[in-house]
């Protein structure tokens, strides 16, 4: 049996391998793509490249669906083309920042656990009219076996009239067994997510897929364009050291168990330092239920500290993703990719009491939080998974440097200029200074505790000042604002170039 | 049997009945207070009556927690003899909120889901001292048999070292079997809440009570303070219309079933009035499940239209409370009373897929928004269970006229200057002056709707200059604003009494 047989099970599939250009001709403008991705893991890239060209000679446009983010063979490439009307629900590419930002591309942020339902559902400007997947293989029956994400992948094959294949070679066929796919029926139908321990199985190892829905499958060799991370800073090792010290307190004060609970973290440098950090902590038996493996999270793995891990993406650094693949069957069985509605549902994440640690752009001294805009008006990246689990994790951190640009920004801020989890859904802030617990604490107690043990010592004493200022001209109202100042920190920012004052 | 022996069912406990006097003994300065009700009904009445003469003379302060707001027997006569330190989760009476806003009392605004698992698991500052339930019956057993509500009472009684029985001798005890009591394990230990339907029940009709733990029982004959409804106004009336026209447009796109699905309902006069407006519709065969029971619900009963309505407290009008009393087995078997842990559970939510219907103070343009404060730093009354439903929901809609003070203040602005929802919770916002259906929209094109929809006439030009000057200024950034302006309209009611530029 050659590859591709080994790869596509069902002879009558076989036949119907096309060349990526045949593949985008069944896309007309206007139309609502989904795909396979999140993070730059698992996306499609062969059939977006021969997409751009062909949006590049015919000038037209599509409304593109993902799981998240994806790497630049989709989002970059497409947006680089002018190809995308609209883009839901998550980006992290500079290229469509940058047109999102200039009104070239209309955006949806939304948080990713609704994103599958809200597309079954038709509440997002029509269906899925094609799905395109990446596998790594193709069951006898026509069932679509994933490979480094699901992402949202199973609802849109569900949902779309035609669904294209992007067979990638280059994904191993060991990948095979570790995803559980699972989609719940639409409610009044919809029944409990029967899930009660990170390791247990739910679905079936593959995405349903009728096999007269599959228009035509492109072989790809394309791999993973994962990225990269940057080397642990001084900020990333301080937080770290905080959390652990966190963490031992609660366990310590009978609010934790010894194994903690189900870890959560964000993606990216700090989140990857704070998992990397527990290597070196006395925990021992832990367990995660997020949304993006990481390599931190093989290191816990291979120092015989975390038993599970359930993702709905893996997408360590190119070194990483080397070594995953080297001894694949290592990490294979402890190690589970899912759906991202049920790697991020509330239901779950409640239910077994996530430890949600993810990242800040700024936060307000009353406790809101900024996830992404900067200066209010330009988005970063997106909301992400991050209210999946703030909202609903048994104790919910949020992380920042305390300034940014040099000390050039405060990060901890009289008032966010943009909201996105509110005074209502966090625990704790950290902080490289020092971590403020704001559990049970009304606005005025946690505008003293985040000033004093997360703001930077360099805006302290202004912070104070607004504190002060605003509590008496509102005399000591619930969450004292002085409507004239609470923004004037960013402004002075974009006019002067420094949130302090000169 | 005389009344007494047939409400305690417990020999020795009848032994227990004491003075509210006595009660009020076991109470010491600084304690966490948790006691029954959630909305003024089934809290107690009589002890904290007596608590407040102790205090007075005494000069102390405890903190109290409760299921939501409570009536002016607890929080107005310990407001007024500034016996609470802190007050937890929701509130709105003026004493209170007057005592809030001016710093004599701490408050911390939560999510009405959270606080139970908070309150068991030490997050709000140690855990219950004494719980102080109102109760219609006591079991042989020592079980309670709650009345009207109940909130987190189940909770507080078991995490408390001490119970106190208030025995509500006009609650009538044909109440009893209509609660339904199930508290979770903590992770990593809880199970999945197997409730698929609103009738569903999954627990035991009274909180599970050791009778060692209840230090004593104190007869009351209080009724429960329910507040008349406000006449329902034009503005209600033209809401219900947009709804009622919006929902069989959402049928007829095969978006929802041609019975909706079960229906979430904030409190007060405009989410009754709206209730209200089905009872007029053709809709039928409908369910509920909400916070709070109005009378909107028992017209649709009466009307055949509801099925079943689950909540965590019954709090009609004085007339409809005089209604359910008297014909209490009409509507005994399509009511169900559970803990707010329960009713507000984001997993059943989402499982049951609500219809998430809730007041905002404001809205701003992106949609965002402030259920909880006016002109940003004085509290109205809290969050409440709208963030449980509006996060969760199948469909979220936020309601509200679109002026205040006879137009003075627009309720569509710029910005929220406090934000409870994000624009990532919001699926459609309704005023008197149409509908805003914002599902899948980036934010310039919510904004554009949104002020066109929804927006008092006499604020759109005002709006719409703010919208385009931003989005110059911006380069169309994704949320386009004028950062020394985005809170002018606020500033601008404190100066000079109005939004509208003179």
């Amino acid at each position: 049996m050659n590859e591709i047989s080994t790869r596509i099970r069902n002879k009558k599939l076989q036949a119907k391998v096309i060349s990526a250009e045949e593949a985008v001709s069944f896309i007309q403008p206007g139309m609502n793509i989904g795909t396979s991705g999140f993070t730059p893991s698992g996306y499609p890239k062969v059939i977006p490249l021969a997409l751009a060209q062909k949006i590049q000679q015919e000038k037209f446009k599509v409304n593109l669906w993902t799981g998240a983010s994806v790497g630049k063979e989709l989002d970059g490439v497409l947006a680089e083309v002018d190809g995308i009307a609209k883009r839901l629900p998550y980006q992290t590419n500079n290229a469509i920042r940058q047109a999102i930002n200039n009104g070239q591309i209309q955006y949806t942020d939304l948080h990713l656990s609704h994103v599958a339902q809200m597309s079954r559902c038709g509440f997002l400007g029509g269906k899925v009219d094609i799905a395109i997947v990446e596998a790594c293989a193709i069951t006898e029956e026509g069932h679509i076996v994933p490979t480094t994400s699901v992402g949202n992948a199973a609802s849109f094959v569900q949902s779309a009239d035609k669904v294209i294949i992007e067979l990638n070679v280059v994904q191993p066929l060991e990948l095979e067994g570790m995803h559980d796919i699972f989609t719940p029926n639409e409610p009044p139908h919809r029944q409990p997510l029967l899930l009660t321990n990170v390791a247990d199985r739910i679905g079936v190892p593959y995405i349903p897929c009728q096999v007269d829905k599959i228009a035509g499958i492109v072989i790809s060799s394309i791999p993973d364009d994962v990225r990269p991370l940057a080397a642990v800073d001084d900020d990333a090792k301080a937080m770290t050291g905080h959390l652990i010290d966190f963490l031992q307190g609660e366990v310590k004060a009978g609010r934790l168990p010894a194994n903690l609970l189900p870890l959560q973290s964000g993606v990216g440098s700090v989140a990857n330092a704070v998992i990397t950090g527990l290597v070196h902590s006395d925990f021992s038996g832990l367990t995660v239920y997020t949304e993006v493996i990481q390599d931190g999270m093989l290191d816990l793995i291979d120092a015989g500290k975390l038993l599970f891990a359930s993702g709905t993406a893996l997408t360590p650094s190119p070194a990483g993703l080397k070594r995953f693949y080297e001894t694949i069957a290592r990490y294979k069985s402890k190690i589970v990719l899912r759906p991202q509605e049920i790697s991020n549902s509330p239901e779950i994440a409640r239910r077994l009491g996530v430890i949600a640690m993810n990242t800040a752009i700024e936060f307000d001294i009353y406790g809101h939080v900024n996830s992404t805009h900067v200066m209010g008006s330009k988005i970063m990246n997106g909301i992400g998974g991050s209210g999946d689990f703030a909202r609903n994790g048994y104790l919910t951190f949020f992380f920042s440097s305390s300034v940014a640009k040099g000390g050039a920004i405060s990060c901890v801020v009289p008032m966010c200029a943009h909201i996105d989890h509110t005074e209502h859904d966090v625990d704790v802030f950290i902080t490289e200074q020092g971590v403020a617990d704001i559990r049970g604490l009304s606005p005025k107690e946690r505008a003293r505790k985040i000033i004093n043990n997360c703001a930077h010592p360099d805006y302290r004493v202004q912070l104070l000042d607004y504190l002060k200022r605003a509590e008496e001209a509102t005399g000591f109202a619930h969450t004292p604002h002085l409507l004239s100042e609470a923004l004037s920190w960013h402004e002075r920012f974009v006019r002067t170039g420094t949130m302090q004052v000169s």
